[in-house]
């Protein structure tokens, strides 16, 4: 690794960025639901949204002005309420709120990004929104990080947040991020202007670097495929979901260009972040006692890998039995069996962690129950799926599904 | 409707049929978990079974016999054990299962269908097994229908069966019926010898009629397509998945050839059974508290209705509000959202049983959020979604996700 993880960072870590977490009154609770982030000078940007049908009002608001290609400002993001399936009111709410920010700050609408998670079909109150928007803006301060990864919060217990330092050209190069998302986490974004892909995931990262607009896109997607999009909570895909990246080039390097040395270190250093943030976010998961490492190897290739990943991801039986520790293996072969992705059952191996479970679709000679429990028992750990000898591969991570789960999302609007 | 349901009905309902159901000691809890089904006669027959690549031994070893086109003698049926990822040692349990029970009844082997339901990975204790066959020989009978439909149970709470009599070519012909399942139940079977399809669900049907197998075949696909392949309880489809049918002909009706009304006549009564049994089945399902209708209407085709429909059937945010009786409309929008199945949001209506939700993509005006709950209240209710104008549409039959469904499957096997 060429970079350092900073201790507390955030995305106010990198130079010139400012942030705010504020209480403006969406949610009943009363905890903090409104976050601002606001670059000193404009910034590159780079985005990628939900592949839901119904995206929300305010992910096609970012949509449109990523568009444009211009340089942009500032990302006001609320919790509480989503502002999805909401119609022509919700569109004209999300574009106020980019209005109204950009107000205040003295910059324009469209250099504003907005985000808002919560719940699905409710209009946004927006005076309450206006408020909020406004103790944000007073609020802002360059060690606002923490307190805007608290604001984004919805079912999430803990803020998800990081910050990295490298060296480019000389120059100390940092990137920050936080990330929300507890359920609805089945992420399948896509980049916008090109290929897109989707999460209700929100996740930002900034950073000082100078980088081009194409190296920055091509960066936020491939850091995005080897993160968020391959989490999964429930296997519900919000209508939400987004990654937003920008760069204020303060640090003063180079400006980065795609596929040079430069621009893969960079690409390392982000994807670290993206990676950290998202796992963070399974193991925050709603109800998730138990964070599952899915290694799927031996397909044709990776998209049959991540076929039968996702179908064992899930799978109710297989969650609850990791739940419940329960080394029920024929639970993942089956769901395997069910993918859809041909392959040899009697080529099937199956490992807990480094314990050997099943062996050419057999229960494994010697296979040691008492071991396989101890593995399942803890807190973290792989599931190892190997279903031939194809060159095909690839890691997904998820969780397990418990009686919180269901305390949760029974009855998650009252 | 041209039959009449009968009461207390079973699979010995129609003539010539003898069952048992006995404890042969495969179940730690001492209840039955051995059923025998027997013809009189030589009986025509049809089955489909799983799709999933981990098919157990059993079901490998009705597909060949099946594919003999003989005629049939007799089902035998073990719960506690799944026979399934077994390898070469299942395979010979499996044809032993045949062949023991041949020899006591008199019949060759390959006239024996064989089903195992349980774990998965076990292998089957055969001395329990014989023991088991031998006491449900003896207990054979003309009334034992009730007796096998609850000892092919597993997790089921309640016995599945039913049957039907009507009047063709001037002769009395019943059909008759029993099934189990609870958990892992999306069937995608497939008819064997010709398009297959999949669940661990159980179905056995018998019936006096005669009927020719090619017609046989076709009545037992069809029916099989408007029942057992239209539900979901948890979505995982099942490595054991059977559907059978005798038909011994002592009916003495002529024999019924495809589209032939007779023909109709009989599907429409088989069917019915199908149905009746597959939506007990569900509202039997492993911690089911609401048995829930999907209709899904105006998609371009019935294909693409059906694939937003087990969206929201497999959707744990759709299935854990239901439980908790919320009318969290936006969960299911998502679903369908996310279902990859094109449609325009500005287009959907949505409404619980007749209480309307949504309209144009929006929440309905006058929404009455009181009366939408009391729908969800229901042990049993609809959720209409229409999508556009197109002519397409699925009904799917499933159910909510409640705490005890995480009891039952966090930890199955103690």
């Amino acid at each position: 690794m060429n970079f350092k993880e900073l201790e507390n960072g955030s995305v106010t870590s990198p130079r010139g960025f400012r942030a705010a977490g504020v209480t403006a009154g969406l949610k009943p609770s009363g905890q903090p639901d409104l976050a601002l982030l606001v670059s000193d000078v404009p910034a590159e940007a780079a985005g990628a949204f939900t592949s839901n049908l119904f995206a929300a009002a305010p992910v096609e608001w970012d949509r449109k002005v990523l568009r444009t290609g211009a340089p942009m400002r500032a990302i006001v993001v609320n919790s509480g309420v989503a502002n999805a399936c909401t119609g022509q009111q919700g569109a004209e709410d999300a574009r106020t709120m980019a209005s109204y920010t950009a107000e205040l700050l003295g910059v324009t609408a469209t250099e504003v990004f907005v985000s808002s998670t919560g719940v699905i079909g409710k209009q946004l109150p927006m005076d309450i929104v206006r408020h909020g928007i406004g103790l944000a803006v007073k609020a802002l301060s360059h060690q606002g990080g923490e307190a805007a990864a608290k604001a984004i919060m919805t079912t999430d217990t803990v803020q998800k947040r990081i910050a990295v330092e490298f060296e480019l050209d000389g120059r100390t190069v940092r990137i920050g991020g936080m990330t929300k998302g507890a359920g609805m986490i089945a992420p399948q974004m896509t980049l916008c202007q090109n290929r897109p892909k989707q999460a209700t995931m929100l996740s930002y990262f900034t950073t000082d670097a100078a980088i081009g607009r194409e190296a920055l896109r091509s960066a936020l997607g491939h850091a995005l495929e080897h993160s968020f999009n391959r989490i999964i909570v429930d296997g519900d895909t919000s209508t939400n979901d987004t990654m937003i990246v920008l760069a204020n080039g303060l640090a003063g390097n180079d400006v980065i260009t795609e596929d040079t040395p430069q621009w893969y270190q960079f690409v390392e250093a982000l994807r670290h972040c993206a990676t950290k943030l998202a796992q963070a976010m399974v193991l925050d998961g709603e109800g998730v006692t138990k964070f599952v490492e899915l290694n799927v190897t031996g397909t044709a290739d990776d998209a049959s890998a991540r076929q039968i990943a996702e179908a064992i991801a899930r799978s109710p039986l297989c969650k609850t039995a990791w739940y419940g520790a329960d080394a029920n293996w024929g639970r993942i072969l089956c769901a395997a069996g069910y993918s859809k992705v041909p392959f040899k059952p009697a080529q099937v191996d199956l490992d807990f962690d480094d314990v050997p479970v099943v062996r050419n679709g057999l229960v494994a000679e010697n296979a040691d129950e008492e071991a396989q429990s101890v593995v399942l028992k803890k807190r973290s750990f792989q599931v190892n799926l190997k279903v031939g000898s194809g060159p095909g591969r690839f890691v997904l991570w998820t969780c397990d599904l418990s009686h919180e789960y269901v305390n949760i999302n029974a009855d998650y609007r009252t």
